[in-house]
C-alpha cells in the first residue's frame, strides 16, 4: 500500500502514550519470537530510546540505526546514491531502500525506516516540514510505504513519527 | 584515564538538563567543524534522540549506532567476539572496542560507546543494576573510559548514562 496520508496518529502521543506503543509492540513481537529494528533518520534514535525503555526488550530489540545523513544511508544501509539524488532523502523510495536494507543487515522479521522533514529548515514547496515517510517491512514478504504530513514544530512533528511508526509495526505484527 | 567513579552526572538531569548540554556541544562541534557520533548498548538511541533534538544538528551529528545485542557490536562496530566472551558486554575493553569500532564506521571526529545494566534485570554481584561503562575517542586520538554506578531504576540509570555521555563529549570538546 502506497499513498499520502494527511492525518496525524491519532490520539496519544504523548510519553505515556509512546511507552503503550512500545509494551504492546514488544508483547506481540514476544509471542511470535520476532525481532524489530528500525532505521531512523528525522527520528534520530527516538524509536530505539522509546523501545529500550521498556524492560526485558532485548527479547526483541537488538539494534537499531541511526541514519541521519545521506552518507549513513548508503554506507550502514546500502540505499543507492542514485535513489538519494534522483528522489531525495525523503522519499517513498529511499524509505523503501532504508528498510530493505534494515532487513538486510541485521536479523529482524519486522523493520520500520522514518525519513521526513522535522524542520524548522529544509522544507520545500514539495517536501514542506512535517513531510515524513515510512516504510515497514516483514522479512520474506513486501514492504509498506506511507507518507504523513504532520502539524506542528519539530518536536511534535518527530513525536508523531515515531508513534506512526510504531503504530505500523503493531498492524503488522497482527496485534 | 579509566577508572571506577561512582557519582553521578551532577544536576541537572531532567529532560532540559539533557537538552542543554546538546546544545552546548552542538555548538563546540560546530565551532571546531567536527562530526560526533555514538554507540549506543544501555541508552538504545537516547543520546542520538537528543542530539537531534536540536534545530540543525545535521551539522554535527551523520549517524549513530544502536547496539543493545553482542551480535550487534560484532557486526556493526568490529567488537571482537572474543572481548565479549572474556571482558563480558558491560566492561572496559568492550566499550573501547565500540567506541574504536565508531572511529572506523564513520567519519567523525569524535565518538562515546555506552554500555551497562539498566535492570530491572541483568545484574550480577560484580556488575550490579546501574554499572555503566563509558569511552570516548577522538580521531588520531587516545580513547578515554570511565566506569559509573548509578542509582535508581531503569529510567534513572539510562537518563544519568545520557547526561555523563554528553559531559564526556563536552569536555573532550574542550569547551
Amino acid at each position: 500500500m502506497t499513498g499520502i496520508d494527511g492525518d496525524g496518529p491519532g490520539i496519544g502521543v504523548d510519553d505515556a502514550g509512546l511507552d503503550d506503543r512500545a509494551r504492546r509492540l514488544g508483547a506481540a513481537l514476544a509471542a511470535h519470537g520476532w525481532l524489530v529494528s528500525a532505521a531512523e533518520s528525522c527520528t534520530g534514535g527516538w524509536i530505539g530510546k522509546v523501545l529500550t525503555d521498556i524492560p526485558g526488550s532485548s527479547a526483541w530489540f537488538e539494534r537499531g540505526f541511526i541514519v541521519y545523513g545521506n552518507a549513513a544511508k548508503r554506507d550502514l544501509l546500502g540505499v543507492p546514491a542514485a535513489t538519494l539524488e534522483a528522489d531525495g532523502a525523503v522519499s517513498e523510495a529511499t524509505a523503501a531502500a532504508m528498510v530493505r536494507g534494515v532487513l538486510t543487515v541485521s536479523d529482524a522479521a519486522l523493520a520500520v525506516a522514518v525519513t521526513g522533514v522535522a524542520g524548522p529548515d529544509g522544507g520545500t514547496p514539495e517536501r514542506p516540514v512535517g513531510t515524513v515517510w515510512f516504510a515497514w517491512g516483514r522479512r520474506g514478504g513486501g514492504v509498506q510505504c506511507r507518507c504523513h504530513r504532520f502539524d506542528g514544530d519539530r518536536e511534535a512533528v518527530r513525536r508523531q513519527s515515531v508513534a506512526v511508526a510504531l503504530d505500523g509495526l503493531i498492524e503488522a505484527t497482527g496485534a
